[in-house]
């Protein structure tokens, strides 16, 4: 694949979607050479504590094959524990595809969505959200093939980059190396028209005014505004 | 305690500084209901990704007792592993904290902090942010005093505030029924003169602008300064 | 606080009820420099093999803060189980407690007991116990006051005291330092009238004999008494 | 076996030396419908924090054979593990084997006892004891033997009995059934000459008196003289 | 016991039945020094996915005494789970003895089988199920004696037999040490008239031709006819 | 992909080598919809118990991805453990993938394989064998590429393949509704040459002969030499 980043920063991206058939939704995301397999399962149920409240839920699990960092991670499955990192990230999906989603009227079903990484290089958790959110999508259209429901619950598309700051000068969608050597690094998840639903600025070495905030947020827009329309037509 | 907020929003604050005698550091910080004893313990050893390296390392643990919280939350040593909400938390605080020291000036030592939230009514992540600053702060003190670091290796203090949006109107350390209401929720930790190091906003069934973001993040600053002057005089 | 042993040798004791507002009881007991918050919070429901035996349950969880030993101890939510030394006190705890209440008369309902151990200096499992049997009879008030039921199914009071043995002296209450040069260490628990509801002797390098326990045994009924009074006094 | 009591109310008792081959030693110890298969390991090491000390260790692992009890007990190992009961009691066996022993003369040598309850009908914590003790002398009689070491470490026997009281009356070596009916329940470690080492009595929906908590002790005395006369004959 | 091998290569064989009372089956059987406790415990219900299917359920836990071995291995509880070789043998002999019985005629029973190694010298997996199937005849046994069930659902005896190859010869029933020198190892398990149910084999550090594995399933037939025949006798 | 079978009765079959970049060899097999990434990384490194025994290891880990089979299958990560069908498959595979290559020749090293399973649809063990080696030898020409080792060790290929038996029929490289129906299920992994390395045959509710184990063996023989000629295309 040619790697060569577009005008606005970014690098190729493309959702493969039905990558895989058994799941009611798959999609294999690629930004840059980093790969997520995204997928979407039903289930007819809800969690205990939304039993008897008229609503769905979407949740979401994260991993990162043992494989698909420069040098090999050990499995989780193994160490018998789920590290924090990987919880955290899998929590931020939740939220963000929750966000896009009208839980009513998705009734009584839960959407399990699976991001395992099949290989990293930079930004795994803002594209596992771009990938699970054509997941998500495509299995609200088997749904709606199967009339199980009628009209979509989704509100909005939902899409997530990763931007980091080096010398005061803004990085878009950070790879491995990058990354590695940015002073700040910040993720932004926003619904269609800039509308933000999350938000999350590290400073490991560094420091950051209220200012250079603002210029990441801004150019945050635009790109997701792009990957936002790459959605769509892998969708249509 | 009187609970009446001060002209920033703020609950009334204190820092009980060497509340109990064995740990290096000892502080017990109120921020309203929200009570967390905040420790500090010096350990001779860095961990083994540190080793000769030539420098120090500060890491951080979160625990909430039992019955801090309004109905009894099920023991993490019970239930055999920390949440993923405890990990968050914990990661956070340990990057707040390193962010306010020079590693390589403390010397080949580990500064173990914990948390313990002994009553919680909200903002339990930025009080023990607050807190664990002072018990650092206490520790350092007590190792110059020892003859064992020539000058403090501190470089800032180092605060957090929670900050909500209700209908548009910003709330600032919010308790923990108005962050049950909000919709939007953000938490910031800055260094002495508003310089920012981390910044999370997460709106659950909502969203916010990129304009809304900078009038948090004004608040925000302003309640930060005012806590970092507590931590000064409570030190002094 | 004065740390002066009284005429039965026992060290400076304090409840702080409602020391918490959260839990049903609430109450922070103070041995010397043992401080142990322990808390009671009610369940109107009862464990899998007590339903529909009209009957209730008490039970008691314990816990070490990290730091509050001399050298910091590793928590135990981090290393994922709960230590022997841990499950053997909290047993203790929950046996002690069962003895002083009329399990019928609670009706069916479960107090859970946290003794959470703010600060370590011998004697927390003792002194556990004289916090919790202050925190449970705090809960059963509040029963009582909402008028869940009627008269208070409280026995009797119940208390704890650790002696040992040196060089063939009895010592009562126990602080850490004496604990570790004792050849012989005595827990004793003891409803009103020194009636004796525990009792374990230890005698790790060492032996005694059956008047050295009977010994122990008449001191051990006297600090009881004291302790007891004390409780009521709290209560009152 | 015929199971009638002896004069001082102990059920049969039996020491099958040898009992398996592998281990050090080997001891199937009997009392009455109680068979807990005793071995001693040794092993060339100290745990860490004996290292460099010049002596040795003796440590206990106690388990009950899922279909050892009357209605079949779910298997520690597929539970992932050991249960608060279990640790209390091989902690105990731990205790008492140390307290024969010269940790000293024994040199940089872990002696490992393994207790698995065959079958079990009352008393397993104290038939371990006893057994433990035969497997033990057993071990280091081969040490003797192989030249390892020239004299025994080993200063006295031990052993255990428990007790019960019921309606005021003392009963010796309970089984299964009589324990589920006493009021009150007391376990004795003892050395030769009636040294005690360890006593634990628990009253679980009564109390008991220090005249009582004597008369106890003053049986379990010739009970233990008696099973250390057995242990003697078995290991001639 | 006299070790010498029979006719057939096997080692002297023994079963042990009802060799403790609790279990509704109890036999040990005996391979040469591979000495195995097999219990069959009856549970009055099914797993959850066979609920309400009018059929029964045979399992089987397998563990090896911690001292049974040459060298003591680590016991599964305290490294808080079971090996993966433990899995694989357990497995094994729940196949083996479902493959034996109707579980349509059994009812909704669950058999649970418990394999508990005392002594191992090559084997264990092979006489678990021998002496498993002795066992689970047994608690069948009972169960058409308490009237239970009218006719027994056991539709074969069921027995297994290790074998290897050494140098291009056909070894039977081998022992630990010939184990360990064997290039090729094969397990066989059969109902009666040598239809096989279960046959693996493994070469570590060599291969086999087709026809070697042929001249292996023949021993095999034979040995465990014998075996049959002994199981036959023990539960006559 | 034409899933129609060949002439020997497999699956059409692809090895899609070099699909990731970061592993030192790395390959997508696919045997009809059953997809396996098989990566191979090298360590610098042997397992504690062959240090300093001049010979290297090889070993595996096998998962199969949440939502590769047709209902969702739980995550190992989150459960906190492998099922015993994952360690007994990444045994077998690790057994397999020794068996192929010299060990003191590979030197000082530690080859891990990872079969992570993407799509399941039957057979995914074997096709992980099959992967499995592709990646290996992969691994080792980088190794030769880079000097690092003069010679490839690897003796010969390996693979594998299923076989089941139904109604007396023999049916080739099963997918997930063949494998479903089939009385007999064997596995097979040859060397080159139809040399045999583990072979392992299951009737669940069936039996089968001596015969048709054999004939079973002879189909696998012509498969399984059909396969290691793909995997030399694939490897050229």
């Amino acid at each position: 694949m040619n790697m060569k980043r577009n005008e606005l920063g970014l690098r190729p991206m493309s959702f493969e979607t039905s990558f895989t058939t058994h799941p009611d939704g798959s999609c294999l995301v690629r930004m840059g050479n980093t790969w997520v397999m995204c997928t979407a399962s039903v289930e007819h149920s809800v969690p205990p504590w939304l039993q008897n409240k008229n609503q769905g839920w979407v949740t979401a699990e994260y991993s990162m094959l043992p494989a698909a960092t420069h040098s090999r991670t050990k499995r989780e499955a193994v160490r018998g524990k789920q590290s924090g990192r990987t919880q955290e990230i899998q929590r931020l999906i939740g939220r963000a595809l929750r966000a896009c989603i009208d839980l009513t009227a998705l009734g009584e079903r839960t959407i399990l969505i699976d991001c395992d990484v099949i290989q990293a290089d930079g930004g795994t958790r803002t594209a596992s959200i771009n990938g699970a959110f054509v997941a998500l999508a495509l299995a609200v259209q088997k749904l709606q093939k199967n009339k199980a429901i009628a009209t979509s619950p989704i509100k909005s598309a939902v899409a997530a980059i990763s931007l980091g700051l080096k010398s005061g000068k803004v990085l878009v969608d950070l790879d491995y190396e990058q990354d590695s050597k940015c002073d700040v690094d910040m993720n932004f998840v926003m619904l269609e028209e800039s509308r933000i639903v999350e938000l999350q600025g590290t400073a490991e070495h560094a420091w950051f005014s209220a200012e250079e905030a603002q210029n990441m947020l801004a150019e945050a827009s635009k790109a997701i505004e792009h990957i936002i329309q790459q959605q769509k037509e892998a969708l249509a």
